[in-house]
């Protein structure tokens, strides 16, 4: 199979043929209209074998993962998805796999009508490489939240952790925690709401401290998180026999959730968007106008942890 | 050094600030402005160690010629650069190795105005993937040329292919050909004013028999080459003593000129733009109703070629 035979295999498994696309996948470069009013909102992420996703993670997965960490952050700017490109790194050009792999993709695509409109396959260790497309009107932004803010966090923390140890040789791990590893979802729903009512936004890739950090450092503020308010699963529960490792929940990443800011009077309105759109919203603390992050326990009583967040590089 | 500083370190040396950037590094999206009137054409390529580049290149090349790929594409298909997107795969975080990949980068940005509005840095074996974003009103394609068009490439042919051998250990290859192999100049002038002229345009990233034809199957057609006519530099002919190795200059790649097509009545301006510009531009053959390309020799005898391009996966 040739690089070129490659690329129409990709092609010719997507349904998803968007009217704003002029010219897709097939020429040097992609032509794309943006609608008018609004704003272009991109993103780039890269996934590599190893540090991104265990040596033995499916293709279909690795593949799905691959665009749910793009459209996450899509959603963090409370964007509407439109396209993608894609940079695949393969070190033999594997039939099957790339057929898994593109299922993974097209199948997350589909569900939000994002168009694969060209990138670049090459030779080399495994790594995945997206640019996701979206539109915006009024951008959710890191830099916009204000002392007296309400903080708030989507579903759940710290499962996805919980889902890679299954990979490490964990086998009590429910299979809840290994699927919100390996396909998170990414909150497109709720970012676009939260464009017309949060004054920040976030999402959770590096975990709760090290990017919540950066809405305060952006946003020249501190935070108070309250710990007992952390939104956990009860299989994370179960798992840690009810005295939850929040240093896991806090710091591994890997959620995809959102992490955002609202004014305090629209605290009703999230609930009554949490509860029509079936997913929860939890608020854990309060923006603040000290110089970092705290967090507190049920006693009011500070504590603090000693890693902050996925970093590549130490 | 943390993920953080290094990405701080990568905005901080970086001199073009855009006003159709409204929010570039630092958010979980760039937010961006595409002028009215105007498509976005966007590109997307990866350079992997040891595929794309010598295991030996130096970071400040490196990082040149990522950009230069992406900007190529972009010239291709007539776009004005805008903005670029970068994610960067490092074994081990380098300061010094960063620093001058990010001078690479920066001084071809400068220089046409690109600026870069995000991406993503992690560990892993040594990748590059850029993507360019351009605005154009009427993009090349490579799906357009018509039998009986003219086709001219920028340039010469071949001299990326010595470059590279410089890196094998041929101690006797023009430091032109390795500056071709290491920096090639992305053809944005040319493009921009193709746009206006030409039927159809494909930039020589994978070899003319390979891109050119890309766009006769596009084109539904077939190319008649002369041989004779190929451009080849005084440093190409001296190391083949006279006796050029046509499979080379046709088919290593690398070399980013362009390819176009024009009508027939079109040759005088291309010359005069030519002249005017300074870029030599050869007509190397025309459009043909065949439904594949040929080459043939002064004697107008076929010849033909084992090697049709870089591919990836054989």
């Amino acid at each position: 199979m040739t690089e070129f035979e490659l690329i129409y295999k990709l092609i010719n498994t997507q349904t998803v043929q968007r009217a704003d696309v002029v010219t897709g996948i097939g020429d040097d470069c992609a032509i794309l209209s943006v609608p008018e009013g609004y704003s272009l909102a991109v993103s780039m992420d890269t996934l590599v074998k190893g540090v991104h996703f265990p040596d033995s993670a499916s293709a279909y997965c690795i593949g799905y993962k691959a665009l749910a960490v793009n459209l996450s952050d899509l959603a963090a700017a409370g964007a509407i998805p439109a396209w993608v490109s894609l940079s695949l790194t393969l070190p033999v050009a594997d039939v099957d796999w790339i057929t898994e792999f593109v299922r993974g993709v097209f199948e997350l695509a589909e569900r939000y009508q994002v168009q694969l409109i060209g990138g670049d396959t090459c030779s080399g260790p495994l790594a995945v490489t997206i640019q996701a497309h979206g539109f915006v009107k009024k951008p959710l932004l890191r830099s916009t939240a204000s002392p007296g803010d309400l903080i708030y966090v989507s579903a759940v923390l710290g499962d996805a952790a919980l889902g890679l140890r299954s990979y490490q040789g964990d086998t009590h791990i429910a299979q809840s925690c290994i699927k919100k590893f390996n396909q998170p979802e990414p909150r497109i729903e709720l970012g676009l709401w939260l464009a017309q009512h949060a004054t920040a936004c976030i999402d959770i890739s590096d975990g709760l401290i090290s990017d919540l950090g950066h809405i305060c450092s952006q946003s020249q503020c501190g935070a108070e998180i309250m710990l007992n308010k952390i939104p956990l699963s009860a299989e994370f529960m179960d798992y840690y026999h009810n005295q939850p490792d929040y240093q896991t929940a806090l710091s591994f990443g890997d959620d995809y959730e959102l992490c955002f800011c609202v004014n305090k009077n629209a605290a009703k309105e999230v609930e009554v968007y949490s509860h029509q759109s079936g997913l929860a919203l939890s608020c854990i603390g309060q923006i603040s106008t000290a110089d970092s992050l705290s967090f507190v326990d049920q006693n009011n009583k500070t504590v603090t942890f000693n890693e902050k967040g996925f970093e590549h590089f130490k």
